[in-house]
């Protein structure tokens, strides 16, 4: 099943906006097993549209658009849609009442009229609710030709709920055979390395498939298998996933889709009954402002503390002033003492330290920009880790915010649950 | 001159990475006063490849490529885009050079065979010196039609100083007018008050024109002029610069393209030679970790609280306990005394609190989710101010983070420099 994609819009054509839209339901058609060869953009103009719309239904079987479905005049999507399908538009009376919903639940008196015209939708069309917007979802059907337009609303917010609820639904159906898929999401083990360390699962495999995703310290891998049902995939990709469990073992931080490493290790921390504190130099509120992501992180986290000045390392943390002078602000000692000296004032069973130079100044030969000390400490245990980052000043924070992070995480392993 | 970009890749056309690249060059073309209509992605695939650059060719007058450069058998770019014009590829012993010097500064031994590939070039055509890899850019123009192709390697951080440094130039001198623009950015005002305030410019006028651009918290105004040079396009936008600055006043932050609200921020304390400080619950360390993005912050910031706890805020903050039970956290009380605290510990002639509820749980019917207090102190005076914000718990966060700068820019131009 070929589709194409086609996204409408001139903030996207002049590049006001990135196209995120696309990159997420390329992605998504590939997971479902679709075959994508193209990707356009056009801007709102009836003409070009036209023309992008009908070459494109020459090429695929499903052409999904997304955008153009606003209350303007300048909204064309759906009347461009319509008219090469050969379909008037009639008022959807489902739609106008959710409309008069929406618009009342934001507390809006006064509809002005041309919000109706997101409510006319193509004869025969299979109108999709929008439920975080006015403008419904419409998949128009040509029973003759067995072509199929998709639309959706522009805004991801509105389009990735609706595709997840119901377009990804209605495409798995068209499908023989369904895709489903695993996620692997490995920490700790460079992206190099670990597509290395599964070279032959890539490559030998056609059926379940493995692909690595690279992320800022992290490798997620996907196990895709194409099959008639769920129970029958599962049988398929168990052992991949299996022999994937066993080459990389507690390196491997989740198998769920949805779940990031922060979210793993304030898990781990509540487990244990444990509380976390952090001492930021370098990345200054970025890594507590990372594990702050999570919802109801607050069970764990309590207090932290940010000390850029080597005084507040000595007034807030208790670093001595000697260890400043003898080995710098950025070294092993300094990053043992702030970390001792925040899980001592905040009380916590665990805490993080981070002292670097992110650049781009700073740096000396001796401690070149990059160089990162990140100090871990559980219930007493303390353990140091030197990195060196090779990155911009913002890729450099990023860097040792994942990385003690994933410290953490290994430490948070060695201490059984006793809670 | 109508520009056409073409995004090759199978990356890109998969979803694995999104495409940044086509929305700076479609900014950055329409910024020249280019007219673009489309925009495509293709995957690493020579008959579909041919086809595309085919069809923009016959509609455009340049087709620029971006991608598919590599020294893979995969990248095809260059092979397609000679075949289309007819061009043979010979060996460009400058880029050969250049190549091996290359490889040289990053200390690679061994080049591969593979690797002499990518200096190969299309006879006649124009090579492009690439300063942060080894694909060199091509142009390749086709006298007889007057049409041209501009070939750039995909990564960006080699594909953007290429644009800048050479295609940017090279686009301008094909245009009867050079365009220039100007950048007004602002903050403290929402996006459509911000339009409806210069709705009259922006309808008005053909040249200059004025463009708004939105970001969490900001906007960004441009203004553009066609023009024969830049001394007479000064003059054409000087009377919309004075008026936008009449209408505006000090919400405008700054007029350089290149500075944030955070280094404006910043550049007021250095000048009034402040310290600052902040005191964070719910953004947690993400409004320090912004402020210390501007390199040099270090100047100005020697340390910070996050006091995520009740405990905390007393502890480290002294923010009485009668307080937080009579008013709770997220209250204007508890925000004027986290500031006053942090100021008083960090001996700190500036200070910023934030109190809130950033969501998903902990909203009550008075104290809903999205509410948040920013407390601000500059030199003994505090200023509370409440805000609702109505995202979800990031989208709340940051929002609480840009108006703390902005709170904290409107305090400090209050107070005089005095050095």
């Amino acid at each position: 099943m070929v589709v194409e994609l086609i996204s409408v819009g001139t903030e996207i054509l002049l590049g006001n906006i990135v196209n995120t839209n696309a990159a997420y339901l390329a992605e998504q058609c590939a997971l479902l097993g679709c075959s994508l060869y193209r990707q356009s953009v056009v801007g709102d103009n009836e003409e070009r549209m036209e023309e992008m719309i009908r070459q494109a239904m020459e090429r695929s079987d499903i052409v999904i658009l997304t955008g153009g479905l606003g209350p303007t005049k300048d909204d064309l999507t759906k009347e461009v849609a319509a008219k090469v399908f050969g379909r008037t538009l009639l008022m959807d009376e489902h739609t106008k009442i959710r409309i008069q919903e929406c618009f009342a639940k934001f507390g809006t008196k006064q509809i002005t009229e041309n919000n109706w015209k997101q409510a006319m939708v193509p004869e025969g069309a299979i109108v999709i609710d929008n439920e975080n917007g006015t403008a419904p979802g419409i998949i128009i059907e040509d029973k003759g030709s067995g072509k199929t337009a998709i639309l959706m609303p522009g805004p991801p917010n509105e389009m990735k709920p609706m595709f997840e609820k119901d377009i990804a639904p209605y495409l798995n159906a068209l499908q023989p055979e369904g895709i489903y898929s695993r996620m692997v999401k490995i920490c700790g083990i460079g992206e190099s390395l670990a597509e290395t360390m599964v070279e032959d699962l890539m490559e030998g495999q056609t059926n379940p498939t493995l692909a690595p995703y690279a992320k800022t310290g992290e490798v997620h891998f996907r196990i895709t298998a194409k099959a008639k049902n769920e129970e029958e995939a599962e049988k398929m990709m168990k052992p991949m996933l299996t022999e994937m469990q066993k080459r990389f073992g507690n390196a491997i931080y989740t198998l769920e889709e949805n779940v990031t490493l922060e979210e793993v290790v304030v898990s781990l921390l509540k487990e244990r009954n444990f509380t976390l504190t952090t001492a930021e130099s370098c990345t200054a509120g970025k890594l507590a402002g990372r594990i702050m992501n999570v919802s109801g992180a607050s069970e764990v986290y309590e207090e932290g503390y940010i000390t850029y000045a080597n005084e507040a390392k000595e007034k807030l943390l208790g670093v001595s002033h000697e260890t400043l002078l003898t080995h710098g602000a950025v070294s092993e000692e300094t990053a043992r003492e702030m970390v001792l000296g925040a899980a001592k004032t905040a009380k916590a069973n665990a805490a993080l330290s981070v002292t670097g130079i992110a650049g781009p100044g700073g740096g000396t030969k001796e401690k070149p920009v990059g160089l990162v000390y990140i100090g871990c400490f559980v219930e007493g245990r303390v353990t140091i880790r030197k990195c060196t980052f090779s990155g911009n000043r913002e890729k450099n924070r990023d860097s040792a915010v994942v990385q003690a992070l994933i410290l953490l995480r290994e430490e948070l392993l060695k201490n059984n649950v006793h809670k």
